[in-house]
């Protein structure tokens, strides 16, 4: 027992250093990309290009690591060479650029490809064994996650239970919540800050606070299987009918740019974050999820890189802050409860995103958080946005 | 997908409703039990005939299910045969009968067992295959659980989480949450209210917070380890001892109530609710735990009924508070660590315990219990206080 503590908390913390360094580096940067984005906003005009030198930096220097999210999974279930350092610039660069220039994307998918690309440089001067292997990937996934969103329970437990749909294993649990501590006070220690959410309003639980929830959650968990069903479908179609890689960002980027000046607002582009803000104060356009939806399937399924986690929150919260013309629950609070529950279905990670609820928007919001994420995710279908993931226990 | 809500959602609510009435039942009834015997404190005199009642109760009605919480996991497993409802009048007689008398002893047991058993009813009248009747009992102990802690999201991972050591999984996850939530809303219906506890102070979480939990969890790890080895090795000693079981009980109590008047104080027996609210306010004497330890291993390993858990909350409130004599953090952020953290590590169920930590103290709370709940799962060994726990992934 100790010899395991000896070696997997300095593992797991170092882990946590480098991939809480990432992710502070990479907020650092999202937040510079948007703030260039959106008071020089000619910039989006130039998104095919973007597009285009994206695929061409993949195509030249990273088909090894282009699979991204799902490479690593593929590691953990099944190890077999280390993951290309070259993974954490070119996934920063790519998410980067995509921002800067308007694309609709997320941060976790980044968060969680430096965290364990970088992670995995130390098996080898560790010498681990491949099953030691496949704990330090968790590691990274967790400490990547937890620092990219300042949650560092959801982290730990995101690392175990995305692995595969419907079973967690306890293995690596130890690791992974260490690792993800250190991911977030190395991230908060080099002064990124994260935003706040404010639920203002939870009434007391009921039975039909609970059917609420349990409703809302269905049509959360229905829009996530339709967001991984059309994310891979527009990526499938963007395959087959074009052949050059780098071609398909830049056609998506000239659709994106083209509905970003059509509609001329900038709103459903970059992270979302004063959309997802709006969202928890006051209703807003019942359609914002749809735009969000569309936007960032585009964005994504054209080869865009960058996560999908963030655009499932602002697509949640304003679907759940749409869902306050029919449910009689307060907007703020489902807004929060679709925050998490859209990513719950998506994920396939019921447990970690409520306790993300818990941790963002606190206890008592909890309850109705989680039992969306549970419906969420019954509701979400056998597979979701990471190709990757193993089945496990079936749903139904 | 609706087939299933509409057969599981009635079931598992119905399930809830029958498990929560009998937790108000049980809350109602000890706080009877408690208030006589406070007010009466001879009856803890007469502790050795109540052991000699329950032991000839047992021996005479209720051979079929005297293994309780063991029986129930070994249906959930291995389902073979309804569980006698015979169960639930039984366990809450025996649990009477040990608080009124002065046992040491909880009540989560006795809630799992009446809702398990009031579930299994069910079985028959509405045909449900083997595998069906294994999600309705753990329904019945996610419902159990639930509403005799007033903390639905803990109940419904508890029901799952119990089963294994070291891996869940998520097949019953809705009518689990369901029926815990129809649980614990239902025994709140009865006008049953449970204790607050109030954690005063809750640091900034830093590195030397976190490194502080993980020190406080090897503790509490190590303290539910050595708990549920004394429980068993008694019960074993005894059996070998003395072949007549109803005697058992007899001599421990007899024992216990000795113990009761030598050293004057009824602040280790019953469920010990005033010793808990103590630990939480303020620096209170090192040794209570230690007491509270030998109180209720020699009750619960002599025969007497009624649960651990609440003993182990006691035992872990207390220990942490003590442990604020060495290590820095505020004693009602070490008794609230503890009161979970003890428990984690005795049930193997790590997030179920986190998860309680934040319905019972808060978000806050919740990042430092959930470390020491995954330290104290690491250091408390494969084995716990539920004999047929199954063991899933080693935890080294």
């Amino acid at each position: 027992l100790f010899r395991y503590l000896l070696r997997w908390i300095p593992l797991a913390g170092l882990t946590g250093v480098m991939a809480g360094s990432a992710s502070a580096l990479l907020l650092w940067s999202l937040n510079v990309a948007t703030a260039i984005r959106e008071s020089h906003r000619w910039l989006i005009a130039l998104l095919p290009v973007a597009g285009l030198a994206v695929g061409l930096m993949y195509r030249y220097l990273g088909t090894s690591v282009e699979a991204g999210n799902n490479l690593i999974l593929d590691e953990v279930h099944d190890p077999r060479r280390t993951i290309p350092v070259r993974m954490t610039p070119l996934i920063l660069i790519g998410t980067f650029i995509t921002h800067l220039f308007g694309g609709s994307a997320g941060r976790e998918g980044t968060a969680i490809q430096t965290g364990a690309s970088l992670a995995d440089q130390l098996a080898r001067p560790f010498r681990l064994s491949a099953e030691e292997r496949r704990v330090l990937l968790m590691c990274g996934i967790s400490a990547g996650f937890a620092s990219v969103f300042g949650t560092p329970l959801a982290g730990a437990i995101f690392g175990l239970e995305v692995l595969m749909v419907g079973s967690v294993s306890y293995g690596a649990l130890v690791p992974c919540i260490v690792a993800a501590f250190a991911g977030d006070l190395t991230t908060r220690a080099w002064h990124v800050t994260h935003t706040v959410y404010r639920v203002s309003a939870v009434p007391q639980i009921s039975a039909r606070g609970v059917l609420l929830a349990a409703v809302a959650g269905a049509a959360f968990g229905l829009v996530a299987m339709a967001f991984a069903h059309t994310v891979h479908a527009i990526a499938a179609r963007c395959k087959a009918w074009i052949a050059y890689a780098p071609l398909r960002p830049f056609l998506g980027g000239a659709l994106v740019a083209a509905a970003v000046f059509a509609f001329g607002t900038t709103k459903y582009i970059g992270l979302g974050i004063p959309g997802i803000l709006a969202s928890f104060d006051g209703q807003q356009p019942a359609y914002d999820w749809a735009a969000k939806f569309l936007f960032t399937v585009v964005t994504l399924g054209a080869g865009f890189k960058g996560g999908e986690v963030t655009p499932l929150f602002f697509i949640g919260a304003t679907l759940g802050n749409a869902l306050a013309y029919v449910l009689p629950l307060p907007p703020s609070l489902l807004a929060g409860m679709g925050f998490v529950a859209v990513f719950a279905g998506a994920a396939n990670t019921p447990v970690a995103s409520t306790l993300m609820a818990v941790e963002l928007f606190g206890a008592e919001a909890g309850a109705y958080a989680g039992i969306a994420c549970v419906f969420s995710y019954l509701f979400s279908g056998n597979s979701g946005i990471y190709r990757s993931q193993r089945a496990g226990i079936a749903k139904v």
